[in-house]
């Protein structure tokens, strides 16, 4: 896309985007892509939205507070820590982009596992910054020596995993927080299905933060808010490069309303967790590896007679496919085309899977 | 606030951050500091956010469409484009953002003008890239030949300026777009308020950009809302850039039905510039000057015996204070500091602001 009139800066003009997960458009899908809540949020988020409203409209016309006081407050009291030690984003993308712009740099290195989550070669590569990308360890162990050595200024763990969805240890997080000699960020996406989360550690630690989003575990991936929690150095770094007025009042409203519905939640969460590890049992009925999860999606590798494990994988996302069930599939990637990545939705969207899972295996 | 265990990347360890206009706490404010629209969003913009919401929220469940369609398409209508030459982004500074991000770096200089959009200067040296801020003519006139040879990658002309509130003639638009060798960016962000709108013209040319906002002509600025439209290559490099989901369900819907009514928001800027007509002749009579504007607020310079220029802006803007009427100030900047940017309200709000003039003059 250059031309004669100008040009395109130097990390870009190599750069691919990230590929989103499909959103299909029409009705009649069920998608398992891109691992949405599969509950509504909390009627409480309508209540909330509908307030800010007002009967005409009049306070979108205001700027919204530019630190989204509200939001900080509120993700503070979630996780028991001061509101100095949080900051929103516009959804943790936007801190994940923040944090890679504030921390890299061509001489400062990111690091991080592979696999994980395929939006952070995107980003430190647009910040011209070298990604190193690790290895497991036998078992899905983390290589802790060689995070530590590693160099990197920036070592991001995905906790739980994506696309694989294991937990790490107490003991792993701990060890890296007192060894590595960098920022050791926390994506903590999924840590509402584990039931475990390091921000109120990261908080009292001078090196370490914890990035979290509503998308996955309040249901509200159509609003755009994350937020991270970690020292008050870090944030304030983090807020000199963040956008004035990056989350709309609807949405921190939203948010806001989410994070203090916990009842609400921690029953959604629960009926998730139950259809998972009721999924999970089909699959080891099928015969199917998989890796046992603590998020909401499982990552799974399909067999059948014939086909190899990356052709198996192939067959049956194409079925599910044209079966209208869309699940994620890294065809390219050779650490995962053996597999897919399925969100667990409701039982019946479940119901739905087993079936076609059952038609796919027992075709010729 | 670098530290023995990570470093800050070497644009941001010495970057501050912009600094938005006051969002004052607590009531019983005159709040003409941040040029927001006056009077509501269009009552189709509630409409449109209750139909997305529909009974249950379940909709907020689900990430928005990556590339916003619905917004592109709107904006395409609006000024009369294609979709393909169409970008949305979170407010227009993210669209800024982007375009700093794709089209800046260290050997890829930016051109603006001095005074304009005090964020410029921050996005600049945050993507590492060399600002040159040019100076007007006499009369406010563009430089055109020292922007043509000034070697940017990227001018950015705020149009109408702020926080001057000058418009530019066609000619010398047309004149930059001919002849400058580089990305030229319109920042079109009060051109609501000036009737003249570069974005067709944009669309037809290789080399230019114009960006817009829902936040000022749209009263929308608490929903972050913003757009660019341009060549179809430009659109496709910004959105390498871009992420993924920047943009909100909701606020998307916002601002589509906001751009569908234009009777309403005729209506409402007629009101604006009515307004700004009559405080600009108040501001005459006061015996001030003043840059006659096309744009929703007036940038004045107010005078008082036995006092310097400056020593009366500053006066005149705590008096302001007092009186709780928020208008806009930059003493340590010498270009304006003899003057204020007041934002045009509601004719109540300018009569408040009228009497508190007054008051201010007549003091001893």
């Amino acid at each position: 896309m250059e031309n004669s009139f100008y040009k395109i800066s130097k990390t870009v003009s190599s750069l691919s985007a990230y590929t989103p997960g499909e959103q299909p458009k029409g009705g009649g899908w069920t998608k398992l892509n891109t691992n949405e809540f599969p509950y509504p949020p909390s009627p409480k988020v309508r209540e909330a939205i509908l307030q800010e409203l007002g009967d005409d409209c009049a306070a979108l016309r205001l700027y919204p507070a530019p630190l989204s006081d509200r939001l900080r407050a509120e993700v503070a009291n979630f996780y028991g820590v001061e509101p100095k030690n949080a900051i929103g984003g516009n959804g943790s993308d936007d801190v994940l982009n923040l944090v890679m712009r504030a921390f890299g740099d061509e001489n400062l290195k990111v690091a991080a596992m592979n696999p994980s989550y395929s939006l952070y070669p995107v980003l430190s590569k647009m910040q011209g910054a070298e990604l190193l990308e690790l290895d497991f360890e036998c078992g899905l162990k983390l290589p802790l020596e060689k995070i530590v050595s590693s160099g990197a200024n920036v070592f991001i763990l995905t906790n739980p995993n994506a696309p694989l969805g294991v937990a790490f240890s107490d003991s792993e997080v701990e060890y890296l927080a007192d060894n590595f000699k960098g920022l050791f960020v926390i994506d903590e996406a999924y840590a509402p299905f584990s039931g475990k989360t390091f921000s109120k550690f990261a908080a009292s630690r001078k090196n370490v933060l914890c990035v979290g989003t509503s998308s996955k575990g309040w249901g509200l991936a159509g609003m755009r808010v994350g937020w991270a929690v970690g020292d008050e150095d870090i944030i304030k770094t983090l807020d000199v490069v963040r956008d004035s007025y990056n989350i709309d009042r609807l949405a921190c409203a939203a948010a806001v309303a989410a994070l203090r519905d916990s009842n609400y939640y921690e029953n959604a969460r629960r009926r998730v967790v139950e259809s998972r590890e009721d999924i999970e049992k089909f699959f080891g009925e099928m015969g199917w590896n998989y890796v046992k999860s603590s998020s909401n999606f499982v990552f799974v590798r399909p067999n059948k007679k014939g086909l190899s494990p990356a052709q198996a994988a192939k067959s049956y996302f194409e079925f599910l496919k044209a079966d209208k069930i869309l699940v994620r599939f890294w065809p390219n990637d050779k650490k995962i085309c053996d597999g897919l990545r399925i969100t667990v939705g409701t039982p019946s969207d479940m119901q739905k899977l087993k079936e076609s899972s059952i038609k796919w295996k027992n075709q010729e």
